[in-house]
């Protein structure tokens, strides 16, 4: 079923959901910092302001709670006959809410708004730990996800 | 050393590059398909508004024909104190120009790109053949690309 657990619901991410707890969700995936709420609200609106390319939902519990983040960021390509690759990026539930499929949901969300926006494949790189979980989502393994930090 | 071969030349892309065989270098990597002038210029265009996220270079031959091109993207991120990955994407040299170490500079010049823009890091995705080439280019392997195709 696609249907929240009772009490949850998924939306849009909004300006507000910094006092709500989504950097603290954040946490679980890795090193977020200290952001203070000029920071937080400038990064927001370039999203918003750029809403043809960033795509970010959250989970809030019955107290407004975000319990869970996800996004999805359009790529536009020449190869594929000028076609779009969505990322999905920086997904994550808090742990105190894992094992009621927070995640499925919006990875299924974050697949649709590819589809939705033309994407002719979603992708994503995890580490070998998560692999199971996004083949639970219907993903397969493709290719090696490389990085040069700074 | 970071010096092109004598007659080669780096730079952005550019709308005209449609005549100089862009995307003929583009099929070396994957399917492109027929792109008609008017949908390349439009992508080109998208690009161009939108110039604090895509870079494109290009390598020329001294008779003005693209034999090299790559792409970095950059994506804002919440995580690493509202920080952004640069992602490359899209790295193509014609065959018959391989083996003159093309790749390598246009991957040194997107990395460039990627640490001006302040990116923390910089990532890619590759197929197990290409593994050799980008850790030549001093990135390592940190995580499993997942794909789902429409
Ligand atoms: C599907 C998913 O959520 N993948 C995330 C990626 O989006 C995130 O940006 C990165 C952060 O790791 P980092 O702190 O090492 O850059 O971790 C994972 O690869
Ligand atoms: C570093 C590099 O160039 N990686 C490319 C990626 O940028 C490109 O979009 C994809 C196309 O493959 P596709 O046609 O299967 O989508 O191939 C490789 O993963």
């Amino acid at each position: 079923t696609r249907e929240l657990p009772a009490g949850y619901t998924m939306r849009p991410i909004r300006a507000a959901d910094y006092d709500r707890g989504v950097l603290d969700v954040l946490r679980v995936l890795t090193t977020v910092g200290d952001i203070q709420r000029e920071e937080f609200e400038a990064q927001f609106n370039y999203w918003f302001k750029h809403n043809d390319t960033y795509f970010t939902l959250v989970i809030v519990n019955e107290f407004d709670r975000v319990v869970g983040v996800g996004s999805a960021v359009v790529e536009r390509k020449l190869i594929h006959k000028c076609g779009n690759v969505t990322h999905i990026e920086d997904i994550a539930v808090a742990r105190s809410e894992q094992g009621k499929k927070l995640g499925l949901h919006i990875i299924h969300a974050l697949t649709d708004i590819g589809k939705s926006q033309g994407a002719y494949k979603v992708i994503l790189d995890c580490s070998e730990d998560n692999v199971r979980f996004y083949e639970k989502c219907g993903f397969v393994r493709v290719g090696v996800e490389m990085s040069l930090k700074f």
